[in-house]
């Protein structure tokens, strides 16, 4: 993996992409007969592409705290898939019609429009369950001490960041807010950051974390890192709302001028366009920062804190 | 918890109970304010008593392959819990509208009926979070050699049980049979039994096989319990048919005859009565015999699988 340190990022990312993407398809359980729908369904919404982000980050991160081990991004690999199996799920849940009703979702009609809800449910709940096996079986732990500690931390990490107080709660504060736009249910701004702090920003931090402990870096490191990737979801969630007001449905995947036409709140909604882009800004610069306390900041992680403020889709 | 030893099973089932649903309680994150909802959700399903089956099993399993061990219960507290986190999100989902669309469960209104769709389907989504983050959290690596590969072992075992081989596969198979009583996609017996061993045996095994590995127990052992478990869980689940049709609805916490108003494929709908009771009671003796192989045939698991076949609700 050693050969990408010097490409530009544009090519980086494309091929980590592919690198995750050709993973998961072979880290999915080989079932068939009569699992053959349950399969199909988990199939077509995890390898349906998108940024994969998470996974990159979870990547970069570990490649970023151990640089020339060319073991690193590979000890991280299963919990990059992993991360992607658990955002998957979280975006086929948010899509059903009791969510946020959903027809198109990365460029494809979404899942329960093709294979009705109730295996839609199930598949979300099975991507679930297996990003939990994987982290638990893979790498390998034969012959490489401390590699059990260093699994165990990242799968507290990543069920937290996807349970109650995380993903979950943050879709749930989501949920309950819709449709009370005004009144004391409305979420102020504080709730908005509130709510994609635990939504988006919970997972985007797990992520990039999980990265960092499976290469083994030291715990200095994995807080320095943990602050960047607050930031950077920041960012990003600020980046995705401003899209969803100036961006194209074809480039995003999914239906632009959504989170306006249903009245939803967003960064734009309380601080307008310019303020909006301003604070996303800011955020990836602050995340640079961080980076620059553990001298991390001329490594890729720092690239990719640039890109995503800059990124139309 | 030793005192335990010499309770008669009814009161022992009860004492463990009583000690599964304080631990419960105590071990769902400790949420509030916006997240109040969320937690309330998840509170609710969890808390509302039951059999509380696997998790019994589990310490009960832990106990027999280290007798005498004072320990042995309280490292399998955890997989215990987090189980019974797993079975209740997995009987929220398989409530809903989507699915099996029922309105009672455990003796209450299910979730969907109280908090929504949306809110339940979180809700189970972030007990199964949750399991694995207990799983990973509790009981503490501190002092304790070995206890890391331990928790690594259950966490795979277990999630693979919830994952698309296991649970999730199991209703998706009985999600795609229903309406089908006849014609090519009607389950025959083969495909029923194949269903339930994933449905419901799939994490009765891992419960009782989780219970065993947190206390230690050599290969052998987890062998003798898992088929132990396996035998149980087809008992059991002959048991609940033979219930939903001879059952009382007040009794069962749930509506009865369900499964036949539903045209639901069903051991005595294949077999009838007699004979489905008997072949619960063969699997129960096969249970015991598989405990024999390892000396653990005088143990409560034996009792467990006597008392499973002679329930009334």
């Amino acid at each position: 993996m050693s050969d990408l340190l010097h490409l530009p990022l544009r090519d980086y990312l494309q091929s980590r992409r592919e690198e995750v993407d050709q993973t998961l398809a072979r880290w999915l359980p080989p079932v068939a007969g009569r699992l053959a729908t349950i399969r199909d369904a988990m199939r077509y919404s995890l390898l349906a592409g998108g940024k994969r982000l998470r996974p990159v980050l979870a990547l970069t991160a570990a490649e970023a705290v151990s640089p020339g081990d060319q073991e690193a991004a590979g000890l991280a690999m299963p919990a990059a898939c992993a991360i992607e199996m658990i955002h998957t799920y979280s975006l086929i849940h948010d899509d059903l019609p009791a969510m946020d009703n959903d027809s198109m979702r990365r460029g494809k009609p979404t899942l329960h429009v093709v294979y009705g809800e109730g295996i839609a449910i199930l598949a979300g709940d099975g991507l679930l369950a297996e990003a939990f096996a994987l982290l638990a079986r893979e790498p390998d732990d034969e012959g490489r001490p401390g590699i059990a500690a260093r699994k165990l931390a990242a799968i507290r990490r990543i069920a937290e960041a996807a349970g109650a107080a995380g993903m979950v709660g943050g879709q749930a504060i989501d949920l309950e807010a819709a449709g009370h736009t005004v009144g004391p249910d409305a979420l102020d701004a504080d709730g908005l950051k509130d709510m994609h702090t635990r939504k988006t920003g919970a997972l985007i931090r797990a992520s990039t974390v999980a990265g960092a402990i499976m290469a083994g870096a030291p715990a200095s490191r994995v807080a320095a890192v943990d602050r960047y990737a607050s930031l950077l979801g920041l960012a990003f969630q600020i980046v995705d709302d401003v899209l969803d007001v100036e961006g194209e449905g074809q480039d995003l995947g999914k239906t632009a001028g959504k989170d306006a036409a249903a009245g939803k709140p967003t960064y734009p909604s309380f601080f307008g366009l310019t303020a909006s882009k301003r604070m996303a800004q800011e955020a990836a610069d602050a995340a640079v920062a961080a980076l620059a306390e553990t001298q991390l900041d001329r490594s890729r992680l720092a690239e990719i804190a640039r890109w995503v403020v800059s990124r139309t889709s």
